[in-house]
């Protein structure tokens, strides 16, 4: 039997309860479709903090390492804000990111029908909304040396960050945003700030270089960031694929995530290079949300989000789509039923726990 | 009688239709209220690369230096896509903002009332809508060295940008944040990504120290700038002053302007540090729009950005309140009337073009 295995990164704050319910589907989908997922768990963030002095431990790193797929729930809170920068709850997530070498972030920003009212934007604008963000993970100034602040004495300190890409970085990355547009509406849109960036410059050389050699049957547009933001507000709809870098990734995925309305339900992927012998990519699987600690440990976070995450490890990681495409369904299904949670309450539905939204899911599974 | 001296930039695409419209309203003050501009004219962008080569030639930055303010129009165009960059359009703009030392760049987004409707978000999100964004300017990954793309051979290519922030260009630019609060709703967000970035930590505890030191009375909040943009596009009337960097700014107040639904109508001043004896700050006033290409020499084009900028220059660089006060409320009555140019338009308003806009306002005025 196919063995499959999983390593669990639950983390802070909701990322405890809404793993629960993924575990339950997990545990399901053992049972009665012999799916044979075997799992191990970890801790990261300010767990792994109070528990070890790090933000995750070198025995943690070499199960993610070790596993199939990563699920990872969420890192950060008020509690651990003052803790030194090299071991903040964010470190651990960088460090998977840099050390499973996740350089391709997939972050589908989704608008569910049943959620259109819930944008901030007219609905017209976002009802059956579908972009898909392919956000470079493991460059750019995330990771670029010199990092530094310095004293410079007189009272003046000079912080310094690095943004450093280089040609195979973002050949990479862009064909796994070609490849990606075609299974869907064939378009991609790159995203720099060419104008004032030598990383903008390069970007846009080697994706136009890249499209010309192997993906000219897909169409490329080419956006300046600050503009890619702006059209993101005034009229989404007009995207399919974008791509661009780290930090521009990081902004650009959040506004549209915000865009959908959906925002406790937006899965994400991050995904590494097909192994030279097995074909097999790393992976880690983790909602667009944070930690939300405010609301953690009540009972009440939406777990959409999570359970959508590991989704994207059906289809990604084991290619199992029709189960995939079972679970997302299962998702839409729970909402036209008017099930929700309080981030997503509105009239006339029912108002439901964590517990309780993953039994629906689970029930239309 | 008080000399104002007044240096216009017009630059490419529609910046010199607009500019035209301000020129008319620099006559009338001159006329009827002995308002004293005297005026001169450079070029910048594409014309001046046309006509010499360079984004902006040293005589003209002369003339930006001696003048009281600098009136920018826009630069760019598909017709200088392929210049070298250190001579493309955008180069004379960050000339001008690095040899002036403006270092503060004040965004004003603003929901004028009749354009509510325009907005691809709910009009009750943004009926109202005041934010000021006050964008570091001088510093950050505009300018940081090095900034530089390397053959590395094997047919790769390294690309390295660099952010840079010492503390007191943090600290003057916080100051601008905060002393513009005061007159304001008295609140300051600043925006950083400190969980990332080593400038955002330092940008995080210089803003901190400067408030606690200088601006107690201010409410102060801290935003990651990913959640600040998810924050702008979910619900913006939270903010009041936003102050950020460079790059972030670029990319926030683009966003905050489109929330608006009046991106044509958005200005933006540019401003230096007082000087020791005369207390005169330099400084340079631009619409928040591009030189929209598609649209230059038609006479259709928005001329209400390039005006609200000068009324920024009325209030910022003459301290002519009254008169500022006046040209704005003249924008806004022109508006109420449905006069509109085609950007802008609506059902039941009057189309008009670049010069009857112009000619609206100043009646008004
Ligand atoms: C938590 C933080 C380090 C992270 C990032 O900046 O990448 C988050 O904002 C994200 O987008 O996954
Ligand atoms: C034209 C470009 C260099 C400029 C910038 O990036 O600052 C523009 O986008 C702006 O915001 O004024």
């Amino acid at each position: 039997m196919t063995q499959r295995n999983l390593f669990l990164l639950p983390g802070d704050g909701i990322g405890q309860e809404t793993m629960a319910e993924v575990r339950k589907i997990i545990d399901y989908m053992n049972a009665e479709q012999g799916a044979g997922f075997t799992t191990d768990e970890g801790l990261v963030g300010g767990s792994a903090y109070d528990a070890h002095g790090v933000a995750i431990t070198d025995a943690d790193m070499e199960k993610a390492l070790a596993a199939d797929a990563v699920l990872f729930g969420a890192v950060g809170g008020p509690k651990w804000d003052a803790v030194p920068y090299e071991v903040r709850p964010e470190a651990g997530l960088l460090r998977l990111r840099k050390d499973l070498e996740l350089f391709a972030n997939l972050r589908p920003a989704i608008c569910y029908p049943a959620l259109a009212a819930a944008s901030s934007l007219k609905p017209e604008l976002v009802e059956g909304l579908d972009i898909l963000i392919v956000r470079e993970l493991t460059g750019g100034v995330y990771f670029g040396e010199p990092k530094t602040i310095t004293d410079l004495g007189n009272g003046q300190k000079r912080a310094i960050d690095t943004q450093v890409y280089d040609t195979y970085e973002i050949e990479r990355i862009a064909s796994v945003a070609f490849e990606l547009a075609r299974t869907r509406k064939n378009t991609v849109c790159s995203m720099e700030k060419r104008n004032v960036m030598k990383s903008g410059v390069l970007w846009n050389q080697v994706v136009t270089e890249t499209h010309k050699a192997k993906y000219p049957d897909v169409k490329l547009e080419h956006m300046l960031a600050d503009a890619g933001g702006m059209q993101l507000v005034r009229a989404p709809k007009q995207f399919d694929v974008i791509v661009t870098d780290n930090l521009f990734g990081d902004m650009l995925s959040d506004v549209a995530a915000m865009l959908t309305g959906s925002l406790g339900m937006l899965p994400s992927a991050s995904l590494g290079a097909p192994d030279a012998k097995t074909g097999k990519r790393k992976a880690m699987y983790e909602p667009v949300h944070g930690s939300a600690p405010d609301i953690a440990g009540q009972g009440i976070a939406n777990p959409i989000a999570m359970i959508a995450s590991f989704a994207m490890c059906l289809r990604y990681s084991f290619n199992m789509v029709k189960e995939a495409d079972n679970l997302e369904k299962a998702i839409a299904n729970v909402l036209d039923k008017g099930i929700r949670t309080g981030d997503i309450m509105a009239e006339g539905c029912t108002k439901v726990g964590t517990t309780e939204m993953g039994a629906a899911i689970l029930a239309e599974f």
